[in-house]
């Protein structure tokens, strides 16, 4: 058993060396970034590159860094098994004004190693770094391995602050709600941002993780509530989510938000389902000091 | 008066030098094309680049040569105005199985200009090569310029076969037909296979160019209704339009066929305005010969 393996394991991790990823983009992926993840033709700072105001809608920050945080093997893990994978949260933080084109560099290091029982979590760290070294975007990705847990390992992780707040609802009506019914072609259109899975395309691949049809991609739909939430309260410098849930393309997500002080809670679920698919989300507002860094 | 100027524009025009360009792609780009006319998820082979069909909808031939039909200019016309250009005709012929992925080249000149009075009708041609220097596909592209007509020249251009087909309607009821309404975002997606004109996405410039709001381009719902021939008739070796009309996105295109030999005359009209938008339109099939060669 592999009861003892705890420090080796999260030292292991840590010791991974990640090849540097570098990503280049145009005008022309940032609007289908934002196109695949609910942009209409009327948002014309998010679809027409001649605006004045054109600019990514900032979870955008997700997508130079994801073949870095997909790079890396989890083989090291007991009992690995890459079909057991589950993204479990996200957490983004804005670090710089968006670039809308040019190269960015993002490099990545496991962060920590949990053991949850029957699975392991592990989170990755990911900074994006601009042409001149400015770092632009930092995540923190964790993602659940059913059936690698049971090492021995630590269950409760470090305070991450915003990265792992709990960010319980408020017993109160929501403060706003949004409600957008994705197009059947969502996840094909949000996919050419760079997440090419097939199980968000390909109905037999979809049916071998246990789903009916191919699903939604976790950070398309994060992407939509994220886009609720700046529609609703302005610009936010950090937002985190945990995927509870999936949703199918064409299915209607309701996000409900709650204002406390420089911070939106917010809440995804599918309106057909009555299901949850977002918790434990926040987004924390843009204040005036870092409004006029950014 | 520019009544004797026919000869030597004509001559000037096909002496114009047009810089060969490059188009360089991959499967991303495809699929792009193939979403923005409408291809859903559902079309494996035409959305995701794994399956065993994957290829483009063959009206993905005017996308190649798109910058090198546009790049030349039409200055050497008599009161030449760009803001009274509208797309008139185009002719797309399918040389060779289409590649998903790698760089073409297009190579452009004027094969004919003619006086049709208020307008002179300028026809562009293109061949748009592979690596090897084998020709995938060629264009034939009319552009209808109003103030520039007048100068004493032909009414009447040459025969140019399929190119220049009537393609009149049979009077019987149509053998098949196809409805597919837009999406109100399918300009915004199409723009981003290389038509950038802001006349399809903002609403200050449709107004200047005459219309309520932005339009959706000829070459998408071209795309959209040759598609409903491929679905109903199988694969074709050309395929010849008339841009008889605007489609606004949103609206519900409804392709007429008739098959006629191994030619499949259509006509395309928005359902909801009951306007005819295609119009002189012919696909010829591919016959077992050419089948064998593509």
């Amino acid at each position: 058993m592999a009861n003892t393996q705890d420090p080796q394991l999260v030292l292991d991790a840590k010791n991974i060396e990640i090849p540097a990823d570098h990503y280049t983009f145009t005008e022309r992926d940032v609007i289908l970034y934002n196109l695949g993840i609910g942009a209409t033709a009327q948002d014309l700072q998010w679809v027409y590159e001649g605006d004045d105001e054109f600019a990514a809608i900032p979870t955008f920050g997700v997508i130079p860094q994801f073949a870095a945080m997909g790079s890396a093997s989890l083989d090291w893990l007991p009992n690995f098994n890459p079909a057991k994978l589950l993204h479990g949260e996200q957490f983004l933080s804005i670090k710089a004004p968006i670039p809308t084109s040019g190269e960015l560099v993002t490099t990545a290091r496991f962060l920590e190693v949990l053991d949850k029982g029957k699975a392991a979590a592990v989170t990755m760290l990911t900074e994006t770094k601009d042409a001149s070294g400015k770092l632009i975007f930092e995540n923190q990705s964790t993602t659940f391995i059913r059936g690698s847990g049971g090492f021995g390992g630590k269950r409760v992780g470090m305070d991450r602050g915003a990265a792992t707040a709990a960010n319980d609802v408020p017993k109160r009506a929501p403060d706003a709600v949004v409600e957008e019914k994705t197009s059947a072609g969502q996840a094909a259109l949000y996919r050419l941002s760079g997440d090419l899975n097939p199980l968000h395309i390909l109905p037999e691949f979809a049916a071998i993780g246990g789903f009916n049809k191919p699903i939604l991609h976790g950070l398309c739909f994060m992407g939509i509530a994220g886009k609720h939430v700046l529609q609703k309260f302005g610009p936010y410098q950090d937002i985190k989510v945990r995927f509870a849930g999936v949703v199918y393309p064409g299915e209607t997500l309701v996000t409900q938000m709650w204002k406390e002080g420089q911070k939106v809670i917010f809440t995804a679920k599918v309106k057909e389902r009555d299901a949850l698919v977002l918790a434990s989300a926040a987004a924390t507002l843009v204040d005036g000091e870092a409004k006029a860094k950014l």
